[in-house]
């Protein structure tokens, strides 16, 4: 018997059961939504070959991945490690069975990813990523850039927060081109940080961020008029058009972004989508629409999910065809955690248990395993209660967990009937079990 | 661009969608008939402190372990590692989280464990499992192992496999008293072992195997004829009975196995389970009921899943109580596989997709995503197809994944109708697309 440390290790999430399902519910619902909305779900392995995840990595995700070896061996050995996104995995599983598959491929992930990060009040190492993506194999139009931003839009609704959620959409076509345009394309990724970080900063520090790269006043005017196109599609299309910008990238941009937006509109996406020249997203695998999530009522909750359109998933591993897509992710450990902490979440899970059924004596047994059965065979959560503790202890140990008691003595068993309590109101009342007992499957004990 | 092994690792699972979606199916029931048994679910990290997992590690779980490293740091301040199973989490989290739990808990945990096994067919290093436990505080009546059998029961049962299942259940009392009974407690193990391998080898092997060990010819007869028992309740506990072992711990398992198989029967199950002697399960854990599932039809698969009753789940920490406690497990990965290979799987999931809303051209895009929207809403898995492919190449690749084409050209955007095809049957027919625009959630084109 040691001493040993037993809280969970630090960037873990460890739930009760109670929040353990709030949680499931979000994931069974981002699953369903996925699944109508006709991706398939793909599972690649956790564990991963360094050189594949490596052939991706930038050197602060290298620092950050956790490679593997077993305690009888050296570590030198070790060629696997965990890996860190969904988008990795996905390269190679496309690359590995791309004969047995078709495209465009939608697909969805929904797992544990996992990084060394600095452990750090809502930051995880080990967290849940749900992701979709959409490949296509050489080509793959741009409507299906909409068919993930509804897809996500569409997931949030059915979550029922208690606050809105919207989606702000550019393309980063615009933001180089008007970088094209202004012929500064040597400060090009200083720019798209700034911009980046702009809104977690006044507007004054921005200014001066862009005078400190080098820019001239003029520049400086035109990006800051620029990133301040915010809003509905119509006002904010026409506003960049009027900028003049004559550039190709840029006008394309502008089409497609028009183009993404309008459909949206057509499918019923109102209120809820927003086009902003703020959003570049920090990856620089992104090459066309970009997209992000977020509460407009939380602002300082920043981000809740995001993504965005790729030239070529697999582009580094060797392949005759190139892979376009456009992906989305929702950061199921940490979007849990921070509605949980600001109070979003509807609880529906007052009751992890439908029916506590509670015989007064082991004789009773018998019989209640076979109303317990009957009720498990409807689905409907159902626990029996065989302790030899008193009637009102039993009681007060099921109204913990159950919406309903059924009590059952030596008199109901021999009856076939059973005593139901609401637990919730108090409300008792004795019903006929017979019809339960053979098999309808409509009836439950409460209906009855 | 590398030239990378983009095959998965050795030992992990990796499967095409078709076969992802059986997969998850199988976990989904795995899921519902542990949450209709009213078991909580619960989600320990993946990542473990070490010296967690070596509390419980016997020295070759240990050699299994993975320990994990960011690539930036040095191996030797490696203080985590990945579980090898539910078990360990489990007791890590009872006496983390006690003062907020009740008991009798019952759990479930359905995750990935990790160990460094040998690579070699059907042996995993990652790998889902299944698990349910029920933990008392200080005691736990023997009705709850019912509970656990019947569960896994239902859950086998509820895969519908082509092939039936069995519960084989005994109880490690019997044989310790037994063993007790003849003195020969210093071979116990040597004779646990050899139980454990009978049924793998030929009789006369387990004979000499137990005159190897120095038993004597009178002690092996006794335990080939105790080996030999199995079958129905009421012919196996007669014959132990009839033994006349006159021993405190024997007389206390039969009575002990008797009330566990008495109890199932009542509740229904009568074909499904069995008295046997040959099983013992290997780890040393167990002290009481023991089980093990297998397909009769298919002996040389072994078990498909088992359990049993431990004494204290968390004796390796220090605390106040005990918790004796029953669980049993799935391991879902291998069986998954065995199932599979071996053609015992029912395909309901012969297609991926409900429906494929085929737009003749973008021209119908918007009025397509309309009816997607509404399909999607309800349910039904629904993928827009939105290439500019000639109709032939577009309804050649739907038909690879979907039950229904839903084609729309420019005389069904106009009529607010849609042109549904079966494509299992090849009938086609013209429907009216009002209903489900405006919103009825009971009607679906196929419906219509």
């Amino acid at each position: 018997m040691k001493n040993i440390n037993t809280s969970p290790i630090s960037g873990t999430q460890e739930l009760l059961p109670e929040k353990q399902a709030i949680f499931n519910s979000l994931k069974t619902k981002i699953n369903e939504v996925y699944e109508s909305h006709g991706f398939f779900n793909i599972e690649a392995p956790i564990l991963e070959r360094t050189e594949v995840l490596k052939a991706k990595a930038g050197s602060e995700t290298e620092k950050q991945i956790y490679n593997v070896y077993k305690t009888a061996e050296e570590k030198t050995d070790s060629t696997e490690a965990l890996r860190f996104d969904h988008t990795v995995p996905l390269a190679r599983y496309i690359i590995e069975h791309e004969n047995n598959l078709v495209f465009p491929l939608k697909v969805s992930q929904l797992g544990l990813n996992f990084r060394g990060e600095r452990a750090q009040k809502g930051r995880f190492r080990e967290f849940y990523q749900c992701d979709i993506d959409i490949l296509g194999r050489n080509s793959l139009p741009i409507s299906y850039d909409t068919d993930i931003i509804s897809t996500l839009l569409d997931t949030y609704n059915s979550f029922e927060l208690k606050t809105p959620v919207i989606a702000r959409i550019n393309n980063r076509k615009i933001l180089s081109g008007l970088i094209e345009f202004l012929n500064l394309q040597e400060k090009s990724s200083e720019i798209y940080s700034i911009i980046d970080h702009s809104e977690k900063v006044s507007p004054e520090k921005t200014k001066n961020s862009f005078t400190e790269i080098g820019l001239s006043e003029n520049d400086i005017k035109k990006i800051l008029a620029f990133i301040g196109l915010h809003g509905e599609r119509a006002f904010v299309i026409k506003n960049l058009n009027s900028l003049n910008i004559n550039n190709e990238l840029f006008m394309s941009g502008v089409s497609e972004l028009d183009a993404v937006l309008s459909l949206l509109e057509a499918t019923g996406y109102t209120t809820q989508i927003s086009a902003d020249m703020r959003i570049v997203r920090g990856l620089d695998y992104y090459t066309g629409t970009v997209f992000e999530f977020m509460l407009p009522e939380y602002k300082e909750i920043g981000s809740i999910g995001g993504g965005g359109r790729y030239e070529n998933l697999t582009s580094r591993f060797s392949s005759n065809h190139s892979f376009p897509g456009v992906g989305g992710s929702i950061g199921l450990t940490r979007l849990f955690f921070v509605l949980d902490e600001y109070g979003l979440l509807r609880d529906n899970h007052a009751s992890l248990i439908d029916y506590a059924i509670i015989p007064l004596s082991n004789n009773e047994i018998p019989y209640a395993t076979k109303i317990a059965k009957a009720l498990q065979d409807q689905k409907l959560k159902t626990s029996l209660i065989m302790t030899d503790k008193k009637l009102g202890d039993k009681i007060s140990y099921a109204t913990k967990f159950a919406k309903f008691g059924i009590i059952i003595g030596e008199i109901e068993a021999n009856s076939k009937t059973a005593r139901v309590k609401d637990f919730e109101t108090g409300e008792e009342k004795v019903v006929d079990a017979k019809p339960l007992l053979t098999n309808s499957p409509s009836e439950t004990p409460h209906s009855v």
